[in-house]
C-alpha cells in the first residue's frame, strides 16, 4: 500500500464516516487540511467569516438532521474564535467535531509555557477542557488519526458533545503508511453508540411500581431521545398512552399527541404545562438535565406532591440534584422509554382517563396566545409568531435567536407535522440565529428555514448574512424590532427600579437602520407594523423565493410573559409564587379549579388586580 | 459611615483609579455593574456590538494613549465571546481589566461540575488561566474589592497584561459598610509599578564591558520600554548615541532618529534593518519577547557574530530562548536602559563612528519601497501606504488589520512626528483593526484615527461599522481589496503547490460588495485603481471630515515582500536562506557589500534570477 498524507487521510475518513459538510475558514496553520477537505470530492467545504459562526452553523445542522457536521478552523484566534460555539454546543448535547491547526509540534519540545506556542498558538487544551467531551493536541502522525476516531465516536456516545482534535501543521502534512493509516482509524470505531444500556431490573421494576400507584403520571421528555426516529418516538408515546411535557430543545422531536401533549414547563412554561406537572403524582424524566428556567429555582416546590425519576445519561448532571428527586437512574434514555412501553403493556395499561381529561381541560382553557399579547399600538410578537406558525408549511425550520424570538418562540410555536424549531438553547447566546439557520439550510435544502432575530442579536454575527446571499439560501429572516435589548429592560425593571444602560438607544445601545443594510446584503425587505395586515405581510414573506427579511415592529417595552415573577401582596409585600402562578397572574379560583393539588401558600395572598409582570427577579 | 452597593462601589473604584472608558455589553448577569457604570458621571460607557470587540477596543485604547479601559461583559456568551481579545493583549502585554457578570454564588456552593453554572455560567478560571494575568471568580462582597484592586495593580505591573475579575450577580447587589469597601480598595494599592528593578550591578558590568568591547553595538527596543514618556525616551536614547532596531510593537515608541535608527527586523523585516542586525557584534535587547516573526526560526544564525544580551520582565519569556542567547536578564526595561546610559556616559561614550556610517549606507541603499512594489495593472499596497504616510499629518493614528494591512503597513510606515502605528501583533487576530482603532478614537478623539483592512478581515467585527457611525466618529478606513485572504493564498502557493481553498472567490471564500454595504451603515466612500491619482485620492480621503471608506483595488496576488522565504539553487535545490537573505533575493555583491560578516553558506548558491518570493514555507 502506498503512503498518505495524513491530511489526505483525515478528508478521507470523514467522508467515509458519512460528514458531508465542513464549516471552517483557512489559516496558516490549517492549510493541509483545508486543501484536502477541499478538494475531497464528498466534502462540502462552506467558507463562513467568524469561527464562532461555523460552529453554531454545525449545532443547527445536527439540530435539523440529526447529522454531525464537520468544523476546520486555525490555530490562535481561529480556534478562540470557535469558544461561543463550543460552550453552546456542550451545553446542549450536539455532537459536533472540530479539527483546529496548531504550530509546529516542534514548538511544543520544550516545556516551557511561554506567552505563544511558535507564532500565534494557544493553548487549546487548557481553555477547552472544561467545556468539551475531549480535546487533544496531537503529537505525532498516528495519534491524528486515532483522536480523530476517538473524538467521532465520543461526540456520538450517550450523552453527545463538542470534540476538538488539534493539529499541528507539520503532522498535517506527514505521509503515513497507508495501511498504519487505516489501521489507527478504524480500530477505536468498534465501540457501539450508546455505551450506557437501558435501566437495571430492579430499577425498571420500582418504576413499573410507581406507574401503577400513580392516578396522574407525567412523562417529561428531553433532548436526550433525538437518537430515535421522531416517527418511531411518536408511536411508542401514543402506544404508551402517558401524558407528556417536552423540554423546549425537545419540542420539536415529534408532533403533539392530542390527548397527551401537556406542552412546556419552566419560568416561561406555558400556563397549562405548569399546572400539570405541579398536579402530576409521578413525574418521570427521560433524557433531560433538568436546567433551572425548565425545573424552577426551588427543587422543593417542584411537582410537589409528586415522585420524581429521573433518567438521564449524565451522572454529573444526576448528581446536580438535589433529595427531591425520588431516584436517579444512569441509562440511556431511549432505552428506558421502550423499557417503561413494555412494563406498561404487560400490565395491560394505566387507568388514568380522569387525569387525562383533566390534562385536556386544562389546555383548553389555557390558550397560549390570550389576552395580555394584545397591543393597539405595536405587533405583538406571540400573536405574530402565532400567524406565522399558522401560515407555514410542514418543511418550516424555524432557528431562533435570543430574546424576543426565543421566549415568544418557543411559548408559542408548537411545531407539529413535521416542522422544526430549534435554537442554542443552554447556552442562550446571541448571534446563534442566523448561522444556525445557515447550518440547518445545509443540512436540508430541502426545507424552508425561518430564522427568527431581534434587532439586537442579530448584530453579533451580521458578517455572515453575506454568506446567505452567496450560497443563494432562500432564507426568510424575521427581525424584531424592540429598540435594543428587550429582555434585559425587563431585568432592569425587575433589579435596578427600572434605569436603562446599554439597553436602548437612548441608554447608548444602538442598532443600525435595518432596511438600508440588508438590501445592502442582496436581502429582499418587508415591514410590519400595526396597521398592515399581519396575514397578507406573511404570506408575501413565505411565498418569497429569494433571501428575505421581515422586520417586525413590536413595543419596546412589550412584556415576554406569561413568566414566573416576583409578585406583590395587597399589603405590598415581595412574594416569590410557585411555579404554576405565572404572571400575568390568573384569577385565583382558575388556578385552584386547574390543580389537583392544593395552592400554594405564596399564591392566596396575591394581589391579582395590580399584579403585572415583573422582569428577572429571582437572583 | 453608609453603606454602599458593591456595584457601586466598583464604578467609583475605577473612576478614580483613572479610569475613564468602559467598553461593553449589558446581559441579565452583569446588570448591576453596567447600571453603576453607566449612571457613574466620570465614567463613559461605550457599547459595542460583540465582546470581543470591547477587549479589541480597550487594546487600542491602550496602545493609542497608554491609559487602561476596562470592559464589562456579561456570563456565558459574554465571556467567552471576550476570550479573542483577551489572549490578543495577553500576547501583546496590555493591561485590560475586565469585569465579568456570572451566576449567582449560590450556583457554586455544591462541588459538584455541572454542565453549565447556574442557567448561563461558563467556568471562567478554568477558560482563563493560560492568557490572563489574574482571573478569580469572586465568592463574597469584600473579596469583589479586594480582587479589583489588586487586578488593576497586576495588570499594569511588570509584564503588563490583561486580568479579569467575574463577579456573580449577588455580589455585584450587595451591600457592604462603606468603610470596609473602602479599605478593601486602597489596601493593595501600596505597591509601585513595576516591582522589578534594573540591572544588578554585576549584569550591568557585564554589559558595560561588552559595550566598551564591541565595535558594532545594536539595541533592539521593544514594547516593554512603552511606560516611557515617548520624549523622554527619544532623549535617552539619543543621547546614548547607539543604533537601534525596533520591534513591530514597538515602531511608534518615538519618532526615528536620523543616523541611529537602523529599522525592523524579522522575517518580514526591512532589507537595511535584517543586515545590520546580522551585522552587529552586540546586540542587547530591552523589552522585547524576541517572538518567531522577529528574531526568525534559527537561533543559532541571530546575529550570528554577536553576544546577545536580553533584558525582559517576563522570566517565561527568557526561558523560552535557548543558549543562542548569551546573557538574560531579569529586569525592568526602561530602568535597564537608563542605567546603560549612565554607564556609557560614564566612560565618555562609544567609539563607534565606522558602524553609524555603515548604517547609513545601508539604509541609503535600501530603501523600504523598491522595484518589486511596481505594479501596472493594480495599485501596489506598499506604494499607497508609503503616499498615505506622507500625507497624514502628525496626529494620525494608524490602526492595521491583519494581512496586507499588516504587512505593508508595518514594513513601510515609520511613524514620525507624533504618528502612532499599533496592531494586536502577537496574536494577529483578523477583525482586530475596525475595534481596536474605535478605542483608539476614544482614548483620544483629536486624533485622526486611519484603520487599514483588508475585505477578508474586516468581516471578522463588521458589525460594529455601525459603531463608528453611532457615535459620530470621523475615522478613515481603508479597504484593500485583494479578493479574500492574500497571505493565506501565498501560504497555499508554498505547501499545496498553489491549489486555491477558502481563500478567494473562486475558491469557495466571498467577501461582499463593500460600497453599498458600507453607505447603507452611513460612510462616505471612495475607490482606489490603478488609473486614478493616488495622491489626489488620498488627500479627499484624508480632508474628509466624516466616516469614509477607501476601497484600494491591489492585484489578487500581490507578494508580500521583502520576506524570508525558501529558496532554491541554480540546481534546483531548496535552502532555507538566513535572516538577512530576504526575498526577492537581492543580488550577491550588495549582499556581500551591505554585511559585516561572511556570507552564510546558504546565501552563495541560490539562484539570483529565478528567484522570487515564495510564502510561507517555514514550517
Amino acid at each position: 500500500m502506498t503512503d498518505i498524507k495524513v491530511a489526505e487521510s483525515v478528508a478521507d475518513f470523514l467522508a467515509k464516516q458519512g460528514i458531508c459538510h465542513v464549516f471552517g475558514i483557512i489559516g496558516s496553520a490549517n492549510a493541509h487540511l483545508f486543501d484536502a477537505v477541499y478538494q475531497h470530492p464528498d466534502l462540502e467545504l462552506v467558507c463562513l467569516h467568524h469561527e464562532q459562526a461555523c460552529v453554531m452553523a454545525a449545532h443547527g445542522y445536527y439540530m435539523q438532521s440529526g447529522r454531525m457536521a464537520a468544523v476546520l478552523v486555525t490555530a490562535g484566534a481561529g480556534i478562540a474564535n470557535a469558544l461561543t460555539g463550543v460552550v453552546g454546543s456542550w451545553a446542549d448535547s450536539v455532537p459536533v467535531l472540530i479539527l483546529s491547526g496548531q504550530e509546529a509540534t516542534k514548538q511544543f519540545k520544550s516545556n516551557n509555557l511561554a506567552r505563544m506556542i511558535g507564532i500565534q498558538g494557544v493553548y487549546v487544551e487548557s481553555i477547552y477542557k472544561t467545556c468539551t467531551k475531549s480535546v487533544v493536541t496531537c503529537q505525532d502522525p498516528e495519534q491524528v488519526l486515532r483522536e480523530l476516531a476517538k473524538a467521532l465516536n465520543l461526540a456520538k456516545t450517550d450523552r453527545q458533545g463538542p470534540c476538538i482534535v488539534d493539529i499541528p501543521i507539520d503532522l498535517q502534512a506527514a505521509r503515513l503508511d497507508g495501511e498504519v493509516a487505516e489501521s489507527a482509524l478504524v480500530a477505536p470505531l468498534s465501540s457501539i453508540h450508546p455505551r450506557l444500556s437501558g435501566l437495571a431490573s430492579e430499577d425498571l421494576q420500582q418504576l413499573g411500581d410507581a406507574l401503577q400507584r400513580s392516578q396522574a403520571p407525567l412523562l417529561w421528555l428531553g433532548n436526550g431521545l433525538r437518537r430515535l426516529a421522531s416517527e418511531d418516538l411518536r408511536t411508542l408515546v401514543k402506544d404508551l398512552g402517558l401524558p407528556y411535557l417536552t423540554s423546549w430543545t425537545a419540542t420539536d422531536l415529534f408532533s403533539p399527541i392530542e390527548g397527551l401533549y401537556a406542552g412546556h414547563a419552566g419560568t416561561y412554561g406555558g400556563r397549562a404545562g405548569n399546572v400539570l406537572l405541579q398536579s402530576c403524582d409521578l413525574l418521570i424524566t427521560l433524557g433531560t438535565r433538568l436546567a433551572i428556567p425548565q425545573k424552577g429555582y426551588v427543587d422543593d416546590e417542584l411537582a410537589r406532591r409528586a415522585e420524581i425519576f429521573v433518567v438521564d445519561c449524565d451522572q454529573v448532571e444526576l448528581d446536580k440534584l438535589g433529595p427531591r428527586f425520588t431516584k436517579k437512574f444512569l441509562a440511556d434514555a431511549p432505552s428506558a422509554l421502550t423499557q417503561i412501553h413494555e412494563a406498561v403493556q404487560a400490565i395491560g395499561g394505566l387507568a388514568i382517563e380522569p387525569w387525562l381529561k383533566h390534562l385536556r381541560n386544562v389546555r383548553e382553557e389555557m390558550p397560549l396566545v390570550e389576552a395580555c399579547h394584545r397591543n393597539d399600538t405595536w405587533v405583538d410578537s406571540y400573536a405574530f409568531m402565532a400567524d406565522l406558525g399558522n401560515a407555514a408549511g410542514s418543511d418550516a425550520t424555524f432557528v431562533t435567536d435570543m430574546g424576543t424570538a426565543l421566549i415568544s418562540g418557543f411559548q408559542v410555536l408548537e411545531p407539529s407535522n413535521g416542522q422544526h424549531l430549534f435554537t442554542s438553547q443552554g447556552l442562550g447566546e446571541m448571534g446563534y440565529g442566523l448561522p444556525g439557520a445557515i447550518g440547518a439550510w445545509f443540512a436540508d435544502p430541502k426545507r424552508q428555514v425561518i430564522c427568527l432575530n431581534c434587532d439586537g442579536g442579530l448584530m453579533m454575527n451580521l458578517q455572515d448574512l453575506h454568506s446567505v446571499i452567496i450560497h443563494s439560501i432562500p432564507m426568510k429572516i424575521v427581525i424584531f424590532n424592540n429598540d435594543g435589548y428587550l429582555m434585559i429592560k425587563h431585568t432592569q425593571n425587575a433589579i435596578v427600579a427600572g434605569r436603562r444602560a446599554g439597553t436602548d438607544v437612548a441608554s447608548g445601545l444602538s442598532c443600525p437602520d435595518y432596511e438600508p443594510l440588508v438590501k445592502a446584503f442582496g436581502f429582499s425587505y418587508l415591514s410590519l407594523r400595526k396597521e398592515d395586515d399581519s396575514k397578507t405581510v406573511i404570506r408575501e414573506f413565505l411565498e418569497a423565493d429569494k433571501p428575505i427579511v421581515l422586520e417586525v415592529y413590536m413595543a419596546p417595552d412589550q412584556l415576554l410573559v406569561p413568566k414566573l415573577s416576583v409578585s406583590i401582596t395587597a399589603e405590598g409585600k415581595l412574594v416569590s409564587p410557585p411555579l404554576e402562578d405565572l404572571s400575568p397572574l390568573m384569577p385565583l379560583e382558575v388556578l385552584e379549579k386547574s390543580l389537583l393539588v392544593p395552592l400554594h401558600p405564596n399564591s392566596i395572598p396575591l394581589d391579582r388586580v395590580v399584579a403585572e409582570a415583573k422582569g428577572d427577579a429571582i437572583y
